[in-house]
């Protein structure tokens, strides 16, 4: 293997597709090769890359051999159909869907929180939702040093997350409402604009929506912690680019402000900011994840609060599917072509 | 005393002093007679209500001499100059300040939870913060039933909890934003538009904002129950008029959904969502509370996920402050005049 890469991008029109190019642009990743594949649908369709138009090709049984890595950007059927035949050519998919997360066999990582994972992966490994990433970013530094006992989470997610239809739909019937006039919601169930709602995803059996069943099993997969509790109230909110979390911690021990301080700076992709707070609008852009706000619960003995912002494109998404690459590129080699 | 009541505003140029007189022009209460006050700045305004114009007439020691009722829709500073010399003068002031929320001797009162408080006034009775009448109102039942242990709550509150300005200030750099210019922040510290920020109130020394404080301490004060353990991480987001809550409740003994149901139900005031969930958007211009999304935390053995919304003008604000004047009106008019 040499010491350049050929990548393959599955779904590169969409909005993380779209963010991952411009994540190799900027040289993430040593590329010998790039090529970009869509269902039928977009085939055929130019992309703007480093200066050049890349043809988007048809994706079929054939398409990733000879490639090093390919990152599925795609619908979970789009990955269950595709991801497969792409591992038994040799080539080691990235899938962002959820449709792999929970396979046993599947490493689910976050790279500065689990690298161990990647090092069983079987030719796929998926990486976690959006909320999650930005989640076990910050939990994880207090589960190593304390234990988690159990968490409650309420989130602020924007619509980047659904898609571009959805930053379509946000701006419409902003325009709209501004006017005086009112917006067709389209793409999700309620208005968005200057609205919000706690239904991300479809509603379980038990009241619980499908992203916070996510949250929790996807978290409890990447801490090695099929126990952990943790209860969520994820929620829809009217921001372009940007995910919030307010988390609140409780441990198996106390842990004062200024040693969960000194914890959360010393978690690698975690930014502490001590001075005022992160705001999506004030991360959109970052590869990091910003945890501010950090505070002793005054209504329990071993609890903290804490609120965790992340761009949700960047290491929600496409940053996290490249960091796993530049992983397995430089960290283990033998695992990749 | 007769069966109309004489009435007085201080602060009716305001969001909060407008919708007063809303509820007022739809007869919320009997009216004799109706005058409006402020400070200099805004005496002599001319403000319409039903259908003529109330000129707006400058606060002073002898204001409030002969009224049975005086809404105070001002700053905290205000009411505490101008409350006492109006209770002096036998007029019975309810305000929506912070001023005496604290104090011991003040009825901190939602009618539909503690009624029994007003019948201990004094001549000023406080109404509570908006993001606390909401929260009350869902906790009321479930711990009067099974007794709170422990509560943690996130908050997504709009900017009309701010005023005019701030509401103004949204508008404009929505419009700005979509236009691909930058709006200034005057009003509030970060950007609101597209954007949202844990920072309501000035930061205490603890690293909780002073509506954290408030929602913890007015909470104990209303239930009775001093020692009510309760975190809250309050954020301010980009909707025009209505809060939300995502609110985890443990209780000292297991509640069913459907008991949790059962009892959400019976409390007035309160109306259960079953199909769907509120939003914001929904409820403003409504002087309920609304609940929803309510589930059996699967994270802990004794604990609910509640999903509050409620105009906080309206049952946050004027409709609290009218339902205190309704309540001693009917419930014990020797209180008043």
């Amino acid at each position: 293997m040499g010491h350049e890469m050929r990548v393959g991008v599955l779904g590169a029109a969409g909005m993380v597709g779209g963010q991952l190019l411009r994540l190799l642009e900027e040289k993430a990743l040593p590329l010998a090769e790039l090529r970009l594949f869509a269902t039928a649908r977009s085939a055929g369709l130019a992309i703007p890359f480093a200066g050049e138009k890349l043809t988007v090709e048809e994706v079929g049984p054939g398409s990733f051999r000879g490639l090093d890595f390919a990152f599925f950007c795609a619908t979970a059927e789009a990955a269950r159909e595709h991801a497969p035949m792409a591992a038994d050519a040799g080539c080691v998919v990235i899938d962002k869907s959820r449709a792999f997360r929970m396979d046993p066999d599947v490493p689910l990582a976050v790279p500065e929180v689990n690298p161990q994972a990647l090092r069983r992966h079987r030719g796929i490994i998926a990486s976690p939702n959006c909320s999650t990433i930005q989640l076990v970013m910050a939990l994880n530094p207090l589960h190593r040093a304390a234990g988690i006992r159990r968490v409650v989470v309420a989130t602020y997610q924007s619509v980047s997350g659904t898609g571009r239809e959805a930053v379509a739909e946000l701006r419409r019937q902003a325009e709209a409402f501004l006017a005086g006039r009112e917006g067709a919601a389209e793409v999700y169930p309620q208005p968005i604009a200057f609205n919000l709602f706690p239904h991300i995803d479809e509603f379980g059996p038990h009241g619980y929506s499908g992203e916070e069943v996510k949250l929790v099993e996807e978290t409890r997969k990447i801490l090695e912690a099929p126990g952990l509790r943790l209860t969520a109230t994820t929620v829809r909110v009217p921001v372009f680019v940007g995910h919030a979390e307010a988390v609140n911690v409780e441990l198996d021990r106390r842990v004062t402000r200024q040693e969960a301080l000194d914890l959360l700076r010393a978690q690698p992709g975690l930014v502490l900011v001590e001075e005022g707070y992160p705001t999506p609008l004030a991360v959109a852009g970052s590869d990091d994840v910003f945890v501010g706000r950090v505070r002793e619960d005054a209504s329990a003995e071993n609890a903290l609060d804490l609120w965790v912002v992340a761009d949700n494109l960047r290491k929600g998404a496409a940053t996290n599917a490249v960091q796993i690459a530049q992983f397995l590129w430089k960290g283990s080699p033998q695992s990749c072509g």
